[in-house]
């Protein structure tokens, strides 16, 4: 499809649309480029190319036809299975990519195993970024999103005009694998640890009588604010527990965390506490809430509730009250 | 001194020279007020007045001369002290006050106890209201210090344009005391678990090999930022340990947040655990220093070193180095 006059400009692949992943494939589109997606929910892939694009039918033939492929899947488990997975019959991405390939891990994973996955792609002569992503959805909608990244100068090379269509900040950390995650697990180490402290905080406060509206208008101008608290606490006063992040996503990532260290035998008190109130809400049946919903394994506080404008939207029949 | 056509203009004092309440009385002075003022230390009270307002040689002598009274000392005892003291020979302060006069209570204590301060100064006839304050020296001496206030309209109408001159915002929480302290228990919860929290993600960052520089730079521009990260973890990156608020501010602090829940038998796992790391630290002789030296606690990493042109400053003999 090239104008053979011309050197093939280079393709981008995304695989996992969830709600980070299509935000970031549009971003490539909305940019200019030609860009190739799968996911295992094929409907979803073949929604996104209508707009432009294409949708293949599997990681390994997407894989074949890109330049640098874009990984937004949930863990290393599903990294895994997109690289090297045989569920497909074609062997998997990594065995399909071209040499001098890129992949592009946005994954948060066990900085280790994203160190050795840039040897076992080396061997097959394809490059590796180690690239986690932090900012939510509405930011990577936006094209607007934090990667915390490192590799090699020749993975960069190729990959940077992606990076930057995809981001608000690419950061660049250094020449090996492995850095880009350690950031990534110190940033999810603090955000799990300020939603429960964030939630500590709200409970007490509410559990002596504070109005909840009081006690997040003073603490966000306060130093006792946080990203997190600021936020997740706005999800608490509208009663509101949609997940836009999940109670079981710091249930894993929490556990990273705590599985990062310990081969060090390196203590993380903070985090193991807040690890054991993530847990503890996942097994009282919150795992697939927001993960704000941590406030509710405070026992005997009067919570928020939806304000009855948000309710009657869920319930018709209360429109016209 | 006031002209005898004119009503009195209200009259102010401020108890408790440190870092804040020197601050705040100078704050006072630049809007215009004649500000009393009294210090243990007798030579800070008289330092002040050489720039205009009047030194005192007790609480008691101060409180007969002003319709509102800030104390701004360290504790509930400390408070005790300056109300019902008798060290000073003159009964303290609460006994001095004219009828109608008001106490302003900057001081973080527990909220159970403000409240009933209320009225054990009601039955003087003194008014009072509960205003713990938060922001830092910086912020004091700028008279742009968050209060978090309650208490009766009476006390605030003649404390309020007191209130404005030392404060650049002021939170009016409820008719009754307790609930400024409440929030500031809060405040100071997320504070403290904030910090310790900042300490262990940038241990274990500085242990997995990532350059402290680039860590901070992630993370203040990240989702797992606070307040106190930012602000605390540049004490880190200096190597300056020099106290603006120590370690046992903290360890006073969160001692206060988990007396105040006991009674109601209320969980506060995260609080508790930040507890025990900032008594490690006092344990280990670090109670003096900077709070963030918290991070000391753990073992084996090792922290930025002050930077040389900031050794030599205190250092006047490798100043031409």
């Amino acid at each position: 499809m090239n104008d053979l006059d011309q050197p093939a400009r280079p393709r981008v692949g995304v695989v996992g649309l969830g709600a980070m992943g299509l935000g970031m494939a549009r971003s490539l589109r909305a940019a200019g480029y030609d860009v190739g997606v799968h996911d295992l929910r094929s409907h979803v892939a073949e929604e996104f190319a209508r707009d432009g694009g294409t949708a293949y039918a599997s990681p390994g033939d997407l894989a074949a036809d890109v330049d640098v492929l874009v990984g937004v899947v949930v863990n290393a488990a599903q990294v895994e299975s997109v690289l090297f997975g045989e569920g497909d019959g074609d062997g998997g991405a990594a065995r399909r990519l071209r040499p001098g390939a890129v992949y592009v891990m946005c994954s948060t994973v066990d900085p280790a195993w994203s160190a050795a996955l840039e040897g076992r792609l080396a061997g097959l002569g394809v490059r590796y970024l180690d690239a986690p992503i932090s900012g939510g959805v509405a930011r990577a909608a936006a094209g607007e999103l934090t990667m915390m990244t490192s590799g090699s100068a020749e993975a960069y090379a190729l990959a940077d005009p992606f990076l930057d269509a995809m981001s608000g900040t690419v950061y660049r950390l250094g020449d090996r694998a492995g850095l880009g995650s350690k950031v990534k697990i110190v940033n999810q180490l603090l955000a799990g640890v300020h939603i429960a402290a964030a939630a500590e905080a709200m409970a007490l406060g509410i559990k002596a009588g504070v109005p909840a509206e009081a006690l997040y208008e003073v603490i966000t101008h306060s130093a006792g604010n946080s990203w997190m608290f600021e936020n997740r606490m706005a999800h608490v006063l509208a009663g509101d527990y949609t997940p836009l992040s999940a109670v079981d996503i710091f249930v894993k990532d929490l556990g990273l965390v705590l599985d990062a260290a310990r081969p060090e035998k390196f203590p993380l008190p903070l985090s193991a506490t807040a690890h054991q109130m993530f847990l503890q809400a996942s097994a009282s049946g919150l795992g697939g809430e927001d993960d704000s919903a941590v406030i509710k394994i405070f026992p005997g506080i009067d919570l928020p509730q939806p304000h009855p404008a948000e309710r009657s939207a869920e319930h018709p029949a209360e429109k016209e009250a």
